[in-house]
C-alpha cells in the first residue's frame, strides 16, 4: 500500500439522493481528512443501487488512495454496500466469526435475539478486516484493492464518527495532524465579527483566517499546513479572541453549556433554571454536560401562568400588569426559582416563540431573560429573528452566554438585544 | 430534447472537499425535483477542477436527463464551471450582451465599476440562454447538449434558489408530482420493522418499500413513479401501517409531540411532566409544537434528589430504599406532577444517561419512565444504548411512545424495554 495522500468518499442511500436527508458525512470525512493531511479528490452520493456503486467504487479505487463508503452496512436487502464492494474490488467474500459473534452479542446485551438478515453483517471480502462497531451491530470494513485501501463505515453518525478514528489510526499511524484553531462567540453578528479580524482574513495571507456561522454560533477557523505552523497558529487563534471578546467562548469542541458549568463548578454556585418559552431546552443544555449534577439543581417549566405564580412564587399582580413576557415577571421567575431550589444562580426565559401569541408591542421574538443572584436581579430583552425552534435555541445560548458575562462581570450588549 | 425523468446534480467547490463548507444543494434540488417527478440518480461534489468537471459533466449528461451543477460561476479563475461545461459539451461560446449589460447593470447599482474579470459572467454556449440573477452578478445558463437538458447555477443559495426555479418552471412545464409517502414508526428495531413487511421490501417490485432509521425512528418510503400511482402508493403506505401498529405514528412530517398533543386535545387532557435524567428534554419536545399551551402545563426538571422530594412530594423514604432510579420513584414522580399541576397526564423520566453513575444492578442507560392518570400509574424500565445523548433521546421519545399507548389503550413491548 502507498502513502495515503488522496482520498474519494462515497456517501449511499436513496434518502440522500431525494431530498429526505442531508448528507453531512462527506463534510466531516473531508474535514478529519484534511487535518491529516490527505486531500478528497472527488465525493459522491449514489443510491441503494448496487451496479451504480460498484461502478463508482471502481473508479474512486483508480482515482484515489483511499476510498471511503459510508452507509448501506444495515441488514436489510437495500443494504446493498456490502455487495457493491464485492462486485467491484472482484475478491471472494467470507463470514467473519468474530464478526457474527459481536453481532449475536450486541442483540443478547439488548435482550433480543439476533434476526437472520443479521448475520450478513459479518461477511468481509477475503484478506480484509471487520472494524468494531461499539455503538451498534454493523461492523465496518478495511481492505486493500491493488494500490488502494477501501474503507466502509455505516450511516448513523454516532457509529460512523469514532469508526473512522480507528479506521485513520490503521491508515495513517504517522500522520502527524496540522494544526487546527478553532474560536467560537455567540452575541455578535458574523460581519461583525469578519471586520474585527478583517486583516487576518486576507486571503493572500500565508494562513488566512476563515468565518462560518451555523446554529447562531460564528467560528473561525485557523488551520497550518504542517505541524511547524503550531506556534503561528495558536497565535493567530490568540489574536482572534482578543478580537472577539467576551464573545468567544471556546475553541469548539466545549460547548457553552459545559463552559458555564465548568466556571460555576470552580466558583462553588449551583444553578437552578425557570423556564417558560424554551420549555426545559434550558435545563435539557446543561443538563447535557456529563457531570452537571455537580452544579444544576434543577428547576419549573412554567409554560402556563399558573405555574409561575404557584411553583415559582411569582406575584399574580405582576402577571396582571406587565403580562408573563415581561421584565418584571422574567425577574421574579428567576428569584423564585433561586429561593425554591436554594441555588445561588437562577435563571430564567419568557417569551414569544410563535408562530401565533404575536402583538404589535410584543411581536414574535420577544423574549426577557432574568438572572438572579445574591448581587441582585438582572434582566434583558431580545428580538430574535427566525422561526419558533430558532427562537427558542438563541434564547437558550443568550441565556447561558448572559450568565457567563455575569460571572465574569462583563458588560456588553448581545446580538439581538433590544431595548424599548 | 426528451421528458426529462432522471437528473444528476453536481456541486462545485474546492470548500465543500475541505470540510469548510457543508453541501446542501443536493438535497435542496433533489427534494424539488422528487415532487415534480424527477429521480436524481447520482449527486457529486467536484473541486475547482476544469478537468475534473469537465469529465463528471460528461458522464452525467450521458447518464441523465438533466444535469444541474451548482457553483463556479464567480468572477475569479479559481470559478471553472463555464470552462468545464464548455469542454464537455464541445460547443462554441459567445457573449451574451444582455448578460454584460446585467453584470455592469448590477455594479451601477451598488456604487461600483465591474471590475473586467465579471465580464466572463456573461459568456454561454452558443444556442443556450443566460438565466436571470436577481440577487447577484452571475447569470445562470440554461441549454441542451444532445438529449440532455444542462442548467448552471451559482452557489449562494440565495441566488441559487429563485434561479432553480425558474429553471424548473422552463424544463418542466407540465410536472406533476409523484405520489409519495413516509411511514414512521419509534419502538421497533430497524430488522424487525424489514421483516414485518420484508414482501413489500422486494427489489423487484414495481413500487419497492425502502427503510431507513435516522434519530431512532424507522421510517417507511413508498412513491410512485407517476401520478397515477397515488391509489397504489396509499394502499402500500397503509400495508405498512398496519404492519408495523402500534409503533407507526406519523407521516413523516408531524412528529411524535405533536400526536401526543393532537391526541391530548382532542381528549381535552392536559400534560405535566417530571424529568430527571433528560433535565427539560421531554418539555423542550413537547412544547416544540406550536399551540402547546393548550394542552400541555408545564412540570419540574427534578435533577437533584432534594427536587424529586421538595417539588414532587416523593416520599424520601422511597428515594432512600429503592434509589432515584427506581419503578416506586418514578411512579412517584408522575403522580407527584400531576396532583400538583392538576394536569390528567403526569409523564416521569429517571434514569443513569452516562457516562458516569452506573452499577452493575442499574448500568448507564438504565431509565425507568413513569406514566400517571386517572386509571392509575404505569412504570415502564428501558435499558437504552448509546451514549449520553442518545440515551436522554430516546428516553424522551420511548416517553411520549408511552404516552400514546396509554391513551390509545394499546399494549406494547418497546425496543430497549428491559424486565428485570
Amino acid at each position: 500500500m502507498t502513502t495515503i495522500r488522496t482520498a474519494w468518499t462515497v456517501s449511499v442511500g436513496d434518502e440522500l439522493l431525494t431530498g429526505e436527508s442531508l448528507d453531512t458525512h462527506g463534510r466531516t470525512i473531508a474535514g478529519r481528512l484534511a487535518a491529516m493531511g490527505v486531500g478528497v479528490v472527488g465525493h459522491a452520493v449514489v443510491g441503494d443501487d448496487r451496479r451504480a456503486l460498484a461502478a463508482r467504487i471502481r473508479t474512486a479505487l483508480a482515482e484515489a488512495d483511499l476510498l471511503i463508503v459510508t452507509g448501506g452496512l444495515g441488514p436489510t436487502l437495500d443494504d446493498i454496500t456490502r455487495e457493491a464492494l464485492a462486485d467491484a474490488i472482484e475478491t471472494p467474500w467470507e463470514e467473519d466469526p468474530a464478526g457474527v459473534e459481536h453481532v449475536e452479542r450486541w442483540f443478547r446485551s439488548t435482550g433480543r435475539e439476533m434476526p437472520p438478515g443479521n448475520r450478513r453483517q459479518a461477511f468481509r471480502p477475503r484478506g480484509s478486516r471487520l472494524l468494531h462497531n461499539a455503538q451498534g451491530t454493523a461492523p465496518g470494513i478495511l481492505g486493500t484493492a491493488g494500490d488502494a485501501a477501501y474503507v466502509a463505515l455505516p450511516g448513523p453518525p454516532r457509529e460512523m464518527q469514532p469508526m473512522l478514528e480507528d479506521a485513520l489510526a490503521v491508515l495513517l499511524p504517522d500522520a502527524r495532524p496540522r494544526p487546527t484553531r478553532l474560536v467560537r462567540a455567540f452575541g455578535i453578528g458574523e460581519s461583525t465579527a469578519a471586520a474585527r479580524i478583517e486583516s487576518l482574513m486576507e486571503r493572500t495571507r500565508e494562513l488566512p483566517v476563515a468565518t462560518t456561522v451555523s446554529d447562531s454560533i460564528v467560528t473561525a477557523r485557523i488551520r497550518g499546513t504542517s505541524a511547524a505552523d503550531e506556534t503561528a497558529v495558536e497565535a493567530l487563534a490568540e489574536e482572534v479572541r482578543r478580537a472577539w471578546s467576551p464573545y468567544a467562548f471556546d475553541d469548539g469542541a466545549t460547548g457553552l453549556a459545559a463552559v458555564v458549568g465548568t466556571r460555576c463548578e470552580s466558583l462553588g454556585l449551583a444553578v437552578a433554571t425557570a423556564e417558560s418559552c424554551t420549555g426545559g431546552l434550558l435545563g435539557g443544555e446543561l443538563t447535557a454536560v456529563p457531570g452537571s449534577s455537580g452544579w444544576y439543581r434543577g428547576g419549573v417549566v412554567a409554560y402556563e401562568n399558573r405555574r409561575k405564580i404557584e411553583d415559582l412564587d411569582v406575584p399574580a399582580r405582576l402577571v396582571e400588569s406587565f403580562g408573563a413576557v415581561s421584565a418584571e415577571v422574567a425577574g421574579a421567575m428567576a428569584d423564585g426559582v433561586r429561593t425554591r431550589t436554594g441555588a445561588e444562580l437562577g435563571i430564567s426565559t419568557t417569551g414569544v416563540a410563535g408562530p401565533g401569541g404575536g402583538t404589535e408591542e410584543k411581536p414574535v421574538g420577544t423574549v426577557w431573560i432574568g438572572v438572579s443572584d445574591d448581587r441582585g436581579t438582572v434582566t434583558r430583552c431580545f428580538r430574535f429573528s427566525g422561526d419558533r425552534a430558532l427562537i427558542r435555541r438563541r434564547t437558550v445560548l443568550a441565556a447561558m452566554q448572559i450568565v457567563r458575562f455575569r460571572l465574569d462581570d462583563v458588560e456588553a450588549p448581545l446580538l439581538w438585544e433590544y431595548s424599548a
